[in-house]
C-alpha cells in the first residue's frame, strides 16, 4: 500500500475521541481511520501523571502495530501529560489536541478574554494556559475543571435542567468578565457547547476537535500523507474494554452508525 | 502477632469504600484495617465482567501479602462480579457487600416493595434482585442504575438544587410505587441518603456498609478471629495512584481526618 493511503492512528482514554474522528472525517472524507478507546483504563482525567504516560505509549505502540502513518492524541489529559514523550519516541508525525486548539484561539482578534474548560488532569496540568501564554501573551486566560461534564453527556444529559444547572454551577462566575473565547479542553464537551453557548452567549466556542483535524490536514499534505481522492475513508474501532452501552455512546459521539467494534488488549 | 490481632483487609475500586470502613470501625474500634483504594483503574462500574475479576484478584493477593486475616470486598462491581472466585480462590474468611445488606433488607416486615440502587454494573449484574428474590421470592423489587450518583459525591454535590434533581431523575418514577426499602448498592451512595430521603421520606434506607460490618462482626467472633479488647485499631490506607484531591475524598467518606496515604503499585 502506498505511505499516503495507510490509516491514520487516532486514540483516548474512551469514546470522546470520536468526536475528534468525526472532525477529521468530515474534514478529510478519504482517510482511513484505526481508532482506539482505552475504556479498559478510562478515565485517564483522574490518574497521575505517570499513569497516564504509561497508557498513552501503550496505546502508541498498538496503533503502529496497524500501521499508521500518524498519530493523533485525541485525548486531552493524554495531550497535556504525554505530548512530548510519544513526539521523542516514534518518527511519525504526532498531532496533540491541545496546540492546534491554542493556534486557533491566538489566531486574530485583540485582547481576548479566554476560558479554557478541561478535566481536573488537564486543568491542574496547567497545559492550555500555558501554551496560551506563550503564544499570546498578553490575553488573559482562565481555566476550571468541570468533573461532571463528562458523567452528564456519557448520561446524555445534553440539554435538560440538570445540564443547565451544572453548565452554571461552573460557568456563572464568569458570566461577568467579558470572556470573548470559550476553548472546549475535552473531548466530550462538544456536546455540550448548546448548553454552554445558552448560559455565555457571547463567547465564541473553540472545540479542540476541530482544530486538530485542520492541523491534521495541514500536517499530512505537508509531508505529501494525504489519501489518494479515490481512497474510500475507512473507519475501524478498537476498545480495550466493552463497557455499558459503548456502541450507543459511540454512535452518540460519532453523530452516526458505527460498524463491528473489536476488543483488544493491549 | 495472635491471628485475631492481624488486620483486616478491606479493598475498593476507589475511595468510595471507605464508608465501609467508617462502618467497620464504628462497630469494631480494635480492629486494625488495611485499605486498599484501586485509584489507577476505577471505576469498575464501567468495565467487563472479566477485567473486573482480573482486578478483585490482583488486590486480594496484595491484601494478602499484607497478612490479612479476612478479606471485605467493599466494592459492588466486585462484589456482584467477582465474590465467588474470590472466595474459591483463599482460605480465610471473606464478606462481600451484596449478601449482607440483602439479609437486611429480606429481614422482618411483610410485602416488601424493595428498590435496588447502583452503578451500571451493579444493576446490569442482578446480583442484589436476584439474592432479593432467592432469600425473599414474595419481595416485589425494581432496580435502577443511577450512574450519575458517584460524580456527584467526588464533586461533593451532596444537598443541592443539582443533588434533588439527579436524585430526581433516577427516582420520581417510584415515588408513587408504595416502596418500603431503597438498598443503597454502592458504597458513594450512603453521601446521599439525606437527599434520597427527601425525595422518597417513606422509605426505609438500607446501607451496605452497616449491613457488611454487622456481617463481618459475626464472621469474626464465630471464628475466634475478633481483635484483643486492649488492640489499638490502626487503619492504614494504600491506593494504586494519587488522583486528585484523593485525601480530601478519603476524608469526606471516612467522615474523620486520614493519616499519611501510601501508593502502591499492583
Amino acid at each position: 500500500m502506498k505511505p499516503c493511503n495507510l490509516p491514520i492512528g487516532i486514540f483516548d482514554s474512551g469514546l470522546g475521541g470520536l468526536t475528534v474522528v468525526k472532525a477529521v472525517r468530515e474534514m478529510m472524507p478519504g482517510e482511513d481511520i484505526v481508532y482506539l478507546g482505552d475504556t479498559a483504563r478510562l478515565p485517564y482525567g483522574t490518574k497521575s501523571k505517570e499513569q497516564i504516560k504509561n497508557f498513552s505509549l501503550n496505546n502508541v505502540r498498538f496503533l503502529l502495530s496497524k500501521g499508521v502513518k500518524a498519530i493523533v492524541i485525541a485525548c486531552n489529559s493524554s495531550s497535556a501529560n504525554a505530548y512530548s514523550i510519544i513526539k521523542r519516541s516514534i518518527n511519525i508525525p504526532v498531532a496533540d489536541v491541545i496546540t492546534p486548539a491554542v493556534k486557533s484561539v491566538c489566531c486574530g482578534g485583540k485582547g481576548k478574554k479566554i476560558l479554557v474548560l478541561g478535566t481536573s488532569a488537564t486543568i491542574n496540568s496547567g497545559a492550555y494556559e500555558k501554551k496560551i501564554k506563550k503564544s499570546c501573551g498578553n490575553f488573559i486566560v482562565y481555566s476550571k475543571s468541570c468533573p461532571l461534564f463528562v458523567p452528564i453527556v456519557e448520561e446524555g444529559e445534553l440539554n435538560s435542567e440538570i445540564t443547565e444547572l451544572i453548565v452554571k454551577k461552573y460557568l456563572s462566575d464568569y458570566a461577568r468578565r467579558g470572556i470573548t473565547d470559550i476553548l472546549l479542553g475535552c473531548t466530550h464537551y462538544p456536546l455540550l457547547a448548546g448548553a454552554i453557548k445558552k448560559v455565555m452567549p457571547n463567547a465564541d466556542i473553540v472545540d479542540s476537535g476541530k482544530s486538530t483535524a485542520s492541523a491534521l490536514r495541514s500536517i499530512l499534505y505537508g509531508k505529501g500523507l494525504s489519501a489518494k481522492p479515490e481512497n474510500c475513508g475507512k473507519l475501524a474501532v478498537y476498545l480495550t474494554d466493552f463497557s455499558p452501552n459503548f456502541k450507543m455512546l459511540a454512535e452518540r459521539f460519532l453523530g452516526y452508525k458505527v460498524g463491528r467494534i473489536r476488543k483488544v488488549n493491549l
